[in-house]
């Protein structure tokens, strides 16, 4: 038989293993809530939008171009205004399949091997792999309860100038931090945007989760303050929608909407999914988020009202402002990497600190996603979790105030 | 301003110009016929999927995993058997974002800069213009209208040898070649993968068309004549259904697929249309076919008879047995690249030879596609086409047995 890995590029890296369905206890992956999502209304949508332009299918990109639907183009113009106090126009956006695939955009169109980016210490996991599998050697700022620590980064910017180097961009998730949960405040975005004109640096503005705030208060994003151009805003429908529509974009200068496109391969993003988010949009999409929301607190409630019952003072969290996430920290003694695989084993997925953070000590802490699992499915999870962890470390010694043995 | 121009990788290429709609007779393109375009059934077919799995958009990849909806994969494995003699299991199939993230996945997969590939000599452009921008070495076979010419792909697999040279594989449109609409014999699908085993070659078959062909008879696969799991196989509904849906597939044994998830990075495609598609074909492909292929063909008729009376016997081409587009040959005197740019001037667009093939002598030949425009667009198309030719060129001397001044 012929093998094909004899014809693999230099450092192919380990294969995906065969999918084998979700956990039962599922804490990771960024999901959705199902209960909420607004079916009835997207298949009344996507029905009308293609009864009057369904034969637009029969050409690449509709009759739009290849940055996307221009009628969704058209309501995120709208919608950043209202949400994200950014002004711009359709030629500034360009929908791509997903945030990731625009992320991967803007990777591909501005980082060589062996350059550098700022990042937040705690971060997305998928950021920092993509940062690594490129070559790109990462700062990291720590954060505290008002997001990434503005007299840190202009230390270590003032480091790099000493040293003569020069880092591409800031990567930030600002609003709704991945996996923190923290909001930075309109005072340090101000400072973020100083230092990077001091620096001659990018920000590339990751919001994918910017919507769920519980208060429905949020800072101008930070495109939304910059007057010189230097910021890239990525969003999405993932997190408000559904993540299976693979819906996101990037909002840029043209100078960088037209580069990218060239590296956009694909002659196209789903069109039937931008044509029904479209149609839903102008219509319900603030009302959904609203009853999102609502039940993603909810359900936040559910998960910690089970963390303080069956771990109690063994771990520390910051109760988040929004999102799907809670940050989780266990006391020494506590390895989230094995436990992590031992809660496999029962069940039960987590994300292990190393995954998601660059600091010292991360092996402590772990993620938890609640927008998917039900209030049941919650429970049960750091029921069985507690067990697992005891088990292994045993820490939590009490829970739900008995002794554990 | 920030200029971002300033932080691109290394050679960064030109930008792309803003899209300003499409040409008033559009030749170019792949697009499909509109007409044909099975709207109703598609907006039931997702209705009923919708509403049957609709929440399970929630989650990433529905409950699929992320090789794809689990239902389009099993309805391929059935057409693929029907159409191809193909057999394989869901295991083997990744859908994609169109055919053209599966060929940049498996080129990301294989090719290091400066690796040889072996290509047909008239190809897909965008197959050409991928494999330059890798700094990929293309060694061109030539056809005739039996497909790639086995003679001359032995000599040169030979040459290869004598010069210690190893390519990495074949990449070939077997079954309607894009753009001379020939279709590879079985016998010579017989000496290629002959050829492929004896110099260790991969085999990467694109039968993105193959489904457009008008007598309904074409040879078995390349991947269902393969014993030696050496052929990577891409398909897609693009040209069937609608192109704007963005469905590929790619199929190949696990040892690669395994290893094209990892490159995969966008999360999943766009589960809406892989759900319409699951829904629709079982039912309706088959019909929908017989039907597309008879319009189809109604418009190469008329594009035909339009290029007999205008341009005479100032052109030839070969009429193709099925597909999309038209091969057209100018006699000396006629340079398709200058008559691109001023065919575009007067409303219309035409893939110029030198784009399409690497053969000496391509600037005299042009591809026409004529899926989308309509009978009378194509009958108007050519007679503008041929003005600007006759203008620019003084070719062709007579048009509608009448002479021109």
């Amino acid at each position: 038989m012929f093998d094909f890995r004899q014809l693999m590029v230099d450092e192919p890296g380990p294969p995906q293993a065969p999918w084998s369905g979700f956990p039962k206890y599922n804490f990771v992956g960024g999901h959705g809530d199902a209960g909420t999502l607004p079916v009835d209304k997207l298949i009344a949508a996507v029905t009308r939008a293609l009864e009057r332009e369904g034969r637009d299918l029969a050409t690449y990109s509709l009759q739009s171009g290849p940055q996307g639907y221009k009628p969704l183009r058209e309501y995120l113009v709208s919608k950043l205004k209202r949400y994200t106090s950014i002004d711009c126009s359709t030629d500034n956006i360009m929908l791509t399949s997903g945030s990731l695939q625009g992320m991967d955009l803007v990777n591909s169109a501005l980082l060589n091997k062996g350059d550098i980016v700022i990042v937040e210490e705690s971060n997305y996991g998928g950021a920092l792999s993509r940062f690594r599998k490129l070559g790109v050697e990462m700062i990291a700022i720590a954060l505290d309860s008002e997001g990434m620590r503005m007299d840190l980064l202009e230390n270590k910017l003032g480091e790099l100038d000493k040293k003569g180097l020069q880092a591409k961009f800031i990567y930030t998730i600002p609003t709704v931090h991945n996996p923190t949960a923290t909001i930075l405040s309109s005072e340090r975005r101000q400072q973020m945007l100083k230092l990077a004109a001091r620096h001659n640096l990018a920000i590339v503005e990751d919001e994918c989760y910017a919507d769920l705030v519980w208060s429905g208060e949020r800072p101008a994003a930070l495109f939304a303050l910059d007057t010189d151009e230097r910021v890239i805003h990525i969003g999405s429908f993932s997190k408000t929608v559904a993540p299976a529509l693979r819906v996101g974009y990037v909002v840029a200068p043209w100078s960088l909407i037209g580069q990218l496109l060239t590296l956009k391969t694909d002659a196209g993003s789903g069109a039937v999914e931008q044509m029904m988010l479209a149609e839903f949009c102008p219509e319900h999409f603030d009302n959904h988020l609203t009853t999102l929301n609502a039940e993603l607190r909810q359900k936040l409630d559910t998960l910690v009202a089970a963390l303080d019952r069956e771990f109690g003072t063994s771990v520390s969290y910051t109760y988040p402002p929004g999102g799907i996430f809670l940050w989780v920290t266990f006391p020494d003694g506590v390895n989230t990497t094995e436990l992590c695989i031992a809660a496999n084993k029962a069940g039960v997925a987590i994300n292990p600190g190393e995954e998601w953070s660059l600091e010292d000590g991360a092996d402590k802490s772990m993620r938890l996603c609640f927008a998917h699992p039900d209030h049941a499915q919650l429970d049960a999870g750091v029921v069985e979790l507690a067990k697992v962890c005891h088990a292994q470390f045993g820490i939590p010694e009490f829970g739900a105030n008995k002794p554990r043995n």
